[in-house]
């Protein structure tokens, strides 16, 4: 599978929502979107997060703040179909072949209330269990069943270190510089 | 599988992490864990997030607050095998398959430092990606492989409220009484 795909944070509130935001950007580079949108406070914490980690461990996603409503029509003006994680959506099996097959995702997570306009600009409206819990996590076990797994093994261009997997303690390799540039 | 999952969360700092451990919390009761530990600080957070989604949604996790290491040493000597999510851990594919035999398994997710002790005291030391990226989603990738996406459709008993999953919208099903006792 070699979509693009790209996440819409709904409703970010400074603060309150620093920790959890920066948590869903580490995801969507970590698993392999190319780019994060940040929709409410533009407080640059995810911003510099994701700046700090991608200069040390490799050139990942990108980080925008952008209003939500938008960003989502222009997205699907261009083509880019729009995946909600809701716990009221359908089950994650049900669309995933599908989805798939699209070049160009736009996935959207929320706070806790998103307007009822998301449910309907919306290509595909997708749980994962339709239990309250963690936009971090539905963000995580979606794009990992989307990309069945591969995202686990991803490489990282420009990385000043790589963690080597190991059974105990910690293997970090530092990088030579002419894998750098 | 029917094994017994509990979850520990190490370092909770009050404050720093309320909405962090909260979504551990989440995660752990939505993926079908039986409790929840809590190292750190106790401020109560987790466990009103969590009776009040329990009365509503249905029955499910146990919070407690214990400190790590005497739980994780009592745990071990009563068979329980302990896995520890860190991105300097073995793949996830390695270890799975000898997971899925044991009967009763505590999940270790850190903060951001984790003392050495704890690689040593884990059976298991196993990386969600090598990336930095986020405890909520280590433990969701995590309980999802390990059930193997069985937890999706969990039913929880004395729910007041289920969500029927649905292409658009919200469907709220209200359970008669004669089903919630």
């Amino acid at each position: 599978m070699n979509a693009k795909i790209r996440v819409l944070r709904f409703g970010h509130r400074k603060k309150r929502d620093i920790r959890v935001t920066s948590h869903c950007a580490l995801v969507a580079r970590a698993f392999g979107a190319e780019g994060i949108i940040i929709d409410g406070d533009n407080d640059g914490i995810a911003e510099n997060t994701i700046k700090r980690v991608n200069e040390r461990f490799g050139q990942g996603i990108e980080v925008r703040h952008a209003a939500w409503k938008k960003t989502l029509k222009d997205y699907k003006k261009k083509g880019w179909k729009i995946v909600h994680l809701t716990m009221y959506g359908e089950e994650l099996g049900k669309s995933l072949g599908k989805i798939r097959k699209e070049k160009k995702i736009m996935i959207f997570v929320g706070a806790e209330k998103v307007p009822g306009e998301v449910y309907k600009l919306s290509d595909w409206n997708v749980s994962v269990t339709n239990q309250p819990h963690s936009e971090i996590a539905a963000l995580a076990v979606f794009m990992h069943e989307l990309l069945k797994g591969k995202e686990l093994g991803k490489k990282f261009r420009k990385a000043k270190v790589r963690i080597l997997p190991t059974a105990r303690g910690k293997k970090v390799q530092r990088l030579e510089k002419q894998f750098q540039v």
